[in-house]
């Protein structure tokens, strides 16, 4: 898809949809005795929450994960449409754009393995980060060029911002 | 190794053993002040033992280590064949194919260091991560492009899915 | 710039001011089912704080964040500048400069992100890590070869006691 | 230096001393709200001290930090020669040969930073990982291949093991 091509996407775009797992992180989850113990994100992204939330845009944060941890961070992000523990993204999000008074062609998804699939087709603008799960990498409109948990949030993020209807 | 003769052995793969230090992780084990407190585990790692058993795969993780953590992921992972504190792998995965009336032929192994060799060397298609020990890259069939904790693991469940007998 | 126009910049820097997330650290931080947990943090940049402050330099840290983990660290590197939850690093800089009667271009600075522009931007040297925020490296006097938490501190702070007034 | 010198110096080599941050570590320290929290270590790295052991060699860990967590790894690796806040590895390296009845001419030395240049300069091999601090990589007769954390200790034993005076 041509740069011209993204950027006509991306004028209608204003909410985003964004996995956890391998997105927000790197995909790793550290275990300790315990069981799951910890995950890790990423200081720069989170300025990407910030600066989607100033210009108006809507974030929405769906994971089949249901993780106590992953509660914390988007407290401290601030992030008020959060879904955890989602089997089935695709309806989930149908139904959160009713709600929301959203076309799913204004939405734009971020996601890196097989269960983003059906959820990410019907969204207007779909990425995905630079190490995603390589059947992704063939579907999306714009393969970061940072990999997950290291900057590929921001980076769409920024996209929005420079080339979406809402501006800083 | 042609990619021909590549396929035709995992036509015959009816099970996968893994090791789990340097193939599930990347190798790292974090100390605390209380001793060893976390491994790194690959959340697309997970996805590929649900996809394998989904298909009908049996996957067999076996490990010289005796580590509470790693009960822990193997039981997120619902892994039903799980053998700690292995010294003798080959021995182990000799009767345990017998168990389960599967030839060695029809087995792939996953490992990455000097004492996955003789376990190794019997199974009917050998793989290793990118980043395994350069004694064991020249001894597999198959070299992942992935390392170990990054997606080794499913990178091998991925090409049992496409060429064995069992698919999604 | 030219590798001349940065030595004659340094020959008048007497201090450092740095950012923490993303510089001192890779810009990772760990969540827990009890929030933010852990950050990384570099032993090679702890040398560059011991052999900065033998040579006589002084050392500023700024960061919007108010992080009891980051405390303990300053602790262990003996800073004695610490300003945690800096909403307006401008400011606060320009009054630390004139308490210790220093001109803001006796000043280097090492940030990452967009939030250190306007702070950056009075000082005498500015630096940021190898993987800063786009923004920030079209910004600086010179660009780490090392990433954040790898070592872009010591980087600058070899260059400083290479090329400053006061050397070890 | 050429890979025949290489070869001759470990030829002699009955001992290998190593650093722990950076060599054995990654160089991270990982901070929580009650300080230093963990140091990640590397299981192929573990394996090196085993079949050092097994071979006949005598390995010293040496270090200028005192951290509990590194005494729980020690003991793991069942390393008898440990010395934690060495602030002179020189001196103390010379007492450890004197009593071991070793020439520093058969002990090799694998560090990554200027702390390390006196005791490493007297040692008959000198080593640092791939990543270490640019001044040492110009000292030492051998580079590694592995960064530290990643391998850089295994590399050294296996050059040992496969061209010193015990081989497994």
């Amino acid at each position: 898809m041509s740069q011209n091509q993204i950027f006509r996407k991306l004028e209608k775009i204003r909410a985003l949809a964004t996995d956890v797992d391998g997105v927000l992180t790197n995909g790793a989850v550290y275990y300790g005795p315990e069981g799951e113990r910890l995950k890790r994100f990423y200081i720069r992204d989170g300025m990407g929450f910030e600066r989607l939330r100033n210009a108006g845009y809507k974030v929405v944060v769906i994971t089949g994960e249901n993780s106590e941890l992953v509660h914390r961070r988007m407290e401290k992000l601030l992030v008020e449409h959060y879904f955890p523990g989602a089997k089935d993204k695709y309806s989930l999000l149908v139904n959160w754009c009713r709600e929301q008074r959203l076309d799913p062609s204004e939405l734009a998804y971020l996601g890196d393995d097989v269960n983003d699939i059906s959820a990410m087709q019907m969204c207007g603008f779909k990425a995905c980060p630079s190490d995603a799960f390589h059947q992704i990498r063939t579907l999306v409109d714009y393969v970061c060029h940072r990999p997950g948990g290291l900057g590929a949030f921001r980076e769409v993020a920024e996209l929005m911002l420079a080339h979406g209807p809402f501006r800083l």
